[in-house]
C-alpha cells in the first residue's frame, strides 16, 4: 500500500470490486487501482521534481548538470588533467570507468581499484563529484568506499541483484536505460532501487538499439526524456557519447537532448582520442566539449521552464 | 558515370583493378569506386547545401521553414482559417491532405479533388505555398495541377513507380522516411526522384518504428538529421507531430529536432483537435504552434551555423 | 455493418452503451463492438479456412503449395527451363518478376512486358499457374492480362491505391508483409483488397527488419504464421528466400516455416546463382529445391492437422 | 594467440603486414587475422560439434534434449509431480526457478534455497538433471552446491561479472540470448565463460524484442539456430515458452525451432496454469507437452542430419 496525500495505490491489486472502491473512496482518499508497478518512482505519488544534492552539484528541477571525463581511468595524471579541463567548461561531476563492461573478454577490462583511487584523488583535488560504474554485487562496498555516485550501465539495467544492493545504499545512482528497454522496464528497474529505500535516482537515456546502426552506434530516443519526466519525478539525463558513437555527431545529439528537456549531460572526453584505451571514436576533445557546453546552456535557458509542465 | 569537378564515380563498378585506377587517377581526376549508389544525392558530388526556392519560401542552408496546417482538408473555410493562423506564427507553407493513407479502408480517406481546390484557394488567398500528399501514380497530373510541393508519405517511400513519376516533374518533393527505412534506403529512394532529373528534394524524418510505442506513436530519430546532412546536400526537415502522436510531446520533439540541425518543421495544427477528421490527438492548437515557433527560432539561431560543418 | 450467421460487427462503433447492447443482443444475434477493423478478413466472421482454387493449384486448409522460379524473368528459355525443374520437384505455381522493386534506381528494373510474355508462355507450356509482382496502379490491367495471381511486394504493402485497384479484380493476390508491418497492419492491408470484393487473398511472411542483419537479410517471424491463422481465414505462406538472403539458410528457414504451419512456400531458384540478374545469393539450385521439397512434405504431414486448432 | 591444428588466430591483431604474414604462413600454419573475437567459441578452431555429457543427458550433435518443468519451484511436491510427468514425456533435464528475475520488485521473487533443495530432491528421486537460473555472483557457490546445469537468463546475458564467475566452474551453462542481443553479442558473451576455461556451454534462442508484441511476447528468431550452428560448436537450444508468451502458440514455435535444427527444447509446464506462481499464461499442461514431444521427435528425425552441413 502506497500513500501520498489523498492518494492510495494498492500494488498488485488489479480488480477491486466497485462496491469496495465506493466504500473506500470518499472525499479524503482517491484509490488508484491498476497503477503501473513503479509506484515509489511515479509522479502520481511525488508530483514535484526530485532534487538530488551532492557535495558539488544540485541535480534535477530546472538545474542542469554536466558529467564529463574519460571513458576509462587511464592514469592518475590523465584523469586529473581531464577533470581540470571539464571543470573549466562547467562540469561538476567527474566520470571515469575502473570496471569496464566490454563486449569481448579480451578487451581492456579497466584498471580496477587502482583506477578508483586515481579517480577519487582527482575529484578531491578539483572539488568535483565522482561517478563510476559498478558491475558486480561483490564490488558494491569497494566502489562505495570511493565514489559519490554509482552508475549502472545499459547491460545491467535489469541486473536485479545489483539494483537491490544499491537500494540498500544511501548514495545517488545513475541508471542507464537498457539497449532495448521500454520506458516501463526502466521505471521498474528504478523501482528495484527505490524499493530498498534509496530514491536518489537519475535516469539516463543513452541510445537504443534499432535496425540501423551504420552511421551512429545507437539511436538516441529523445522522446524518452519528456515521457519519463511526465511519469516520474527523478532527474533525466542524456549520454550523447554512447548514442552517437562517433565524435562528429555527439554535439548535435547533445543539443537535441537538451532541447527535449534533459536535465544534464554525460559526455566522454579525451585529449588524444586516437589513443584512448576505450571508445576513443566517440570522445570529444576538451575544447569541443567546452564549445558544446556553451551552446547547451543557451538552449537550456530557452526550454528550462518547460519541465514544469509535466 | 557521374562527374563533379575533379571527381568521377562509376556506378555499379565495385572493384576496378588498381592498375586501371592508377592510369585514370591523375592530378586532375579523383575516381571514387564502390561509392554508395545514391550518387546524384551525395554531398561528394554536390558539396554545398541545395537551396530550394518556391514562390513564398527559401528552403535549405541556414534558412528555416515552417510547414503547418491541418492533417486533412476538412472544408474551404477551415483550411483558410488554419492557414491564416499558422501564417501569423511564421509558416510559409500550408500543409493539408486530400488523399489520406489510412491504416483501415473504413477510415476517412480524404476529400479528394474537392480538398485540393480548397487547399489551393486558401494558399493563394494567404500568399503561401501549398504542400499535399500524393498516393497514386494515376493522380500525379491531377495533384500537379494544384500543388506547389509534392509530399510522399512514409508508406510510399519505396513506391518506386511513384518516385519515378515525380522524378519527371520539376517541382519540389518532400520525401518522408519510411517507418523502418535505413539512412541508405532513404537516400536511394531520393535517388529514384533525382535520377529522373528532379533534384528539388527535401528529406523528412518523422519517427521510426521501434520496440516501444506505448507513450509516443513513433520514435523520432534526431540523429538522422545530422547524418543525412553529412551525406547529402538536400534540406532535411522534421515532422514532430507524427513522431509524437500526442500533442503534449510535439513541442519537446520539435525543439530537439531543431537543435539537432533540422532545416524546417512540419506541424499539424487544429483549432478543435477533439473533432479533427484525422489524427486529432497529435494536433497542436494554433496558439501552441505559435509558442513553439518562437522557441524554435531561438534555438535555430544558436545552432544554425553548425550545418556548415558537414 | 458486417454480419455472419448470428454475429454482427458495427465498424467504427467503439462504445455502444450497454443498455443498447442489451436491447440488440438477444439469443439470435451476438453484437461485437470494438472489433479490430479488418472485419471481412477476420475468422470471427468466416470461421473456416478459405480455399483458393486456380487452374493448377488448391491453396489453403490442409493443402500445401509450392511457388517457385527465378527472381526475375531473364529470358523465355530460362524461365521455361526453371519452370520445368521446379514442376518436377512439386511446384504448381511459377514465380518470376517482370517489374522489379530495386533499392537503387541504377539496378536492373526487370524486363517488363517482354518478361510477362515469356513467363505466361512458360506457365502455359508447363501447365502451371503464373504469379508475378505488380508495382504500379497503371500496370494493373497489363499485368492482369498475363498473370494468374498478383503479388504485392513488401515495399507496397501499404500502397493503398494499389490494394484498392486489386480489390476490383477477381483474381488471387499474394500480399507480402511489410518489412516492419505489425500483424494488424497486415490484416488491415488485406482488408483494403477485401473491401473491394476480392477475398482471394494469401498472406506471406517474408522476414521482418530487426536490429541484426549481419548473417541473414531479414528475420523470419515464424510466429506470424500461427498468429495470422488464428485471426484470419486466408492461407498463410512463407518466403524463406528473402528472409534468409543467403542460400545456405533458406532450407532450415523453409522447414521451420512449414513446421509452424505455413500452407505453402515461395522459393527462388536459379541454375547458375552467381550469374542471376537479381538476388543470386539467396537462390537455391533446382536440386537443392527438390531436396527441400521432400523434407517439407514430410514435415507438413506431421503438422498439417494442427491448422484446424485455431 | 589461439591455435587449432594448423590454424592460428592472433586476438586483437587486426592488420598484420602482408610481409609478416607471408613469413609466418607456410604450409603448416594458416594465420587468421581480423577474426571475430569469440575465438574459443568459434567453429574455425573447433570444427566438430561439442557434445556435453551430464549424468542423465547427452547434449549436442544429432542428440535432442528436452528440458522441462515449472517456471518457478512452488513446492517440493509440485516440482516432483511435474518432473514425473515431463520425464514420462521424454525430458531428462528438470527445469525450475528458485531465484526469479521479475520486471517488478513487488512480484514474487522465487523461493530461494528452499526451492533449490526441493528441486534437487525431485531431480535425484527421478533420475534427472537439474537446471536452474543464477542471478547474482554472490550466489554462484550456493547454486553450484545444488544444480547440475547453470542457467543465465536473457537479462544477464551481458552481466560479465556473472559470466566470468561461471567460467571458473566446470559445469554446463545454458546462456540465453539477450532480448536485443546480436549473434555476435551472444558469441562474445559465451566467450566470457569459455575464456575462464569452461566450454560446456549451450546457447539458447528464446525470442527477441521487435516492434510487434501484441500477439506473442517476443519474436522467436529461428534463423539464429542455423546461423549460430554455422559459427560455433556449442549446442543450440530453443525456449518456445518465453518466445510465445501464450500457451496456444508454444507448440508451433517449438516445432519450428526443431525444424530449423534446434538441438533441444526448454519448455515450461504446469498442471494448473491459471494458478501458477509465475508466467502461467505460457505454460503447457503436461499432456500438451507430451503431444508436443512426440511431434518434435518426428521432425528431428527428418532434419537431424542437416546439422552436419555447417
Amino acid at each position: 500500500v502506497f500513500v501520498h496525500d489523498n492518494r492510495v495505490a494498492l500494488a498488485g491489486v488489479k480488480n477491486l470490486p466497485n462496491s469496495t472502491l465506493n466504500e473506500i473512496s470518499q472525499d479524503v482518499v482517491k484509490v488508484i487501482t491498476n497503477h503501473h508497478s513503479a509506484i515509489v518512482s511515479s509522479r502520481d505519488f511525488h508530483p514535484n521534481d526530485s532534487i538530488i544534492k551532492t557535495n558539488h552539484s544540485i541535480i534535477g528541477g530546472n538545474h542542469f548538470i554536466f558529467m564529463a571525463g574519460p571513458d576509462s581511468i587511464e592514469s592518475a595524471e590523465h584523469v586529473l588533467e581531464m577533470g581540470r579541463q571539464v571543470k573549466a567548461a562547467g562540469a561538476t561531476i567527474l566520470r571515469g570507468g575502473a570496471f569496464k563492461p566490454r563486449t569481448s573478454p579480451y578487451s581492456f577490462q579497466g584498471n580496477g581499484e587502482v583506477g578508483l583511487k586515481a579517480h577519487r584523488a582527482a575529484a578531491d583535488e578539483l572539488g568535483m563529484d565522482m561517478i563510476t560504474e559498478i558491475l558486480d554485487t561483490r564490488d558494491v562496498d569497494l566502489v562505495d568506499s570511493y565514489t559519490d555516485i554509482f552508475q549502472v550501465g545499459t547491460r545491467n539495467m535489469q541486473n536485479f541483484a545489483l539494483l537491490k544492493a544499491l537500494g540498500q545504499k544511501r548514495k545517488p545512482v545513475v541508471l542507464k536505460r537498457g539497449m532495448s528497454a521500454t520506458i516501463d522496464d526502466l521505471l521498474n528497474a528504478a523501482e528495484y532501487i527505490a524499493a530498498g529505500g534509496n530514491t536518489q535516482i537519475m535516469l539516463m537515456e543513452r541510445g537504443i538499439r534499432t535496425y540501423d546502426n551504420k552511421y551512429t552506434r545507437n539511436t538516441i530516443d529523445v522522446s524518452a526524456i519528456p515521457v519519463l519526466q511526465s511519469l516520474t519525478h527523478y532527474p533525466v539525463i542524456a549520454d550523447a557519447s554512447h548514442a552517437a558513437g562517433v565524435a562528429k555527431f555527439v554535439t548535435p545529439l547533445a543539443l537535441a537532448a537538451t532541447a527535449a528537456g534533459s536535465q544534464g549531460l554525460m559526455t566522454e572526453i579525451h585529449d588524444d582520442p586516437e589513443h584512448a584505451f576505450v571508445d576513443g571514436a566517440q570522445a570529444l576533445t576538451p575544447e569541443a566539449f567546452s564549445q558544446l557546453a556553451d551552446k547547451v546552456r543557451k538552449i537550456h535557458d530557452i526550454v528550462a521552464h518547460d519541465n514544469s509542465e509535466y
